[in-house]
């Protein structure tokens, strides 16, 4: 006891290891990049313990949480199925716990940071609230009643895939048209990319004429200088975020909407276009309360706060004996 | 006391009112039209008032529930919005109390409906159940727990105004491309419709040639005698309908979907195609455990049944003095 809680976000670009203390903030963190999907496991393994090793530098852990960008099942032990991770249903959980001599427990990224948001963030207070990280993909989360509603298979809120336009975009899950191919970092990447090179802009500077270069921090920093192409980028993945959130309110009419994940860093670049889209496109919208849409507290790093703070109760609800 | 407990389920098309018994069965129901939406208000309540006087038959009835096809707000009194019924945010449900001289409640079809099956239908015993109903129009909810989640303005569950295709057909609610403009009794007999007349067949012969005429349960029963056009048509209702439900168990993760409302009287020519649209369109069903699809026991009735059975609750705990 009296060691860390190190929380690990584990994304499908880049892995960030975090120390977290009891309120929230990050003492010290480690950054790696994330092997990709088609690697062998251990590929990603070693780069979790590599940032972890980092942010503890030698000293000692209490417990390690992982928020995988993926489906995590019922019992927190496995990632199942992760669209941009190697893991298929091995025993992550129990084989890093053994590797690094720590509790390790696990969880999806998106219920870490409804986690982190819901205690001390955007939606404090609130007891149903709907939370969708924009990273690489889309994560989600529901808040109901205070808790986490995690469904039959642990599988619940995972809107990424939910489909917005038949026979849209190819996904990597194999689905077409899903949610994420519209509204992600991805995305926002991707619309990017088609529109260099057909004027000088400030973006087309940054990536110096080659839109491989492009990135998605890149297309923050250029729209925060009013270039015309990241500004469009925005609208297109904002709108796209509030269509998908009008068809989410309409299901579960939450009392807030709190927005996450890396993307989020860009506020109401983002949010402005969502909050359009979501009153367009939702069933009633004159007749009911609408929910706030408001940025994650913890922005991309709610995920990584989540889940220090997940590890933290479950050494403090179950301490090693 | 000791009086009669009443349901009426008020749908865009029509109104069934139904004197209930304690175990769900229904004794006695009477029929009317609904007027339709741009009508006074008066005239769909004198409507219900026909409806329940008939089923009454003198006798006294200690309350009547009331399932409205449309927003009912989180007291239970009004009904704020329905796409097809003319209620707007008047107080409903007192002013026939007074009018009837009897304890009246109201909820959402949808979430009667759902009453109805988890307490003692296709979804007993399940925690986490989605109940989508496949009337008029779409109509839902969402039993979290083993109770309906009703959302911070009571709203939760109103799926059929989720889009499912951009820029789609114009929707009574005012959107695109509205889930039930796919996947509804609308959407079965204006599916079928477009058909007549381009070759013979049984639907054809039963609607006399004139697309007009075509009605849901004509379309039903056509397809039961494998007509060509009635089997197309449930193959594309049934298909949407298979791929908005992938995207709610996406989000929900539930143990059980229930599928109720007139269409769902077709059964398995409806839910077969659900079931394959479903697995099609999940992300992830390789890797879950997928949530069965079933008939409503109560089929058109679980909303009757259901506002019955919200009636004698009622009573029960909150007897009047």
């Amino acid at each position: 006891m009296g060691g860390l809680h190190i929380g690990v976000d584990i994304g499908g670009t880049k892995v960030l290891a975090a120390e977290v203390g009891p309120d929230g903030t990050i003492a010290r963190t480690a950054r790696r990049t994330t092997p990709g999907r088609r690697v062998e496991v251990a590929l990603v393994e070693d780069a979790l313990t590599e940032a972890v090793e980092e942010v503890a530098d030698g000293r000692p852990v209490d417990a390690v949480g992982l928020a995988a960008a993926g489906f995590v099942d019922a019992e927190g032990e496995r990632v199942m199925f992760a669209p941009h991770l190697p893991w298929r249903g091995d025993p992550t959980r129990s084989r890093l716990e053994e590797r690094w001599g720590t509790r390790v427990v696990l969880d999806n990224d998106a219920n870490c940071a409804a986690r982190a948001e819901t205690a001390y963030g955007a939606a404090r207070g609130a007891r149903d609230v709907l939370v969708v990280t924009l990273g690489t993909g889309i994560g989600g989360a529901v808040v109901l009643g205070g808790r986490v509603h995690r469904g039959r298979n642990g599988m619940a809120g995972e809107f990424g895939h939910m489909q917005v336009l038949p026979d849209g975009a190819p996904c990597e899950c194999g689905g077409l048209g899903c949610w994420e191919q519209y509204s992600s970092g991805n995305a926002l990447v991707r619309f990017a990319r088609t529109r260099i090179g057909r004027a000088p802009t400030v973006l087309e500077e940054m990536c110096a004429g080659d839109p491989a270069r492009v990135t998605g921090p890149m297309v923050t920093a250029a729209a925060e200088q009013d270039d015309v192409v990241a500004l469009q980028a925005f609208e297109s993945v904002g709108d796209w975020l509030g269509v998908g959130l009008a068809n989410l309110v309409a299901a579960f009419d939450p009392e807030v909407v709190v927005v996450g994940g890396g993307v989020s860093a860009a506020g109401d670049l983002l949010l402005d276009p969502a909050r359009s889209g979501l009153v367009r496109s939702l069933v009633g919208a004159r007749h009911r309360a609408l929910p706030p849409v408001l940025a994650a507290r913890f922005g991309p790093r709610a995920g990584v706060v989540g889940a220090a703070d997940l590890a933290r109760s479950v050494v403090a609800s179950a301490p090693r004996t």
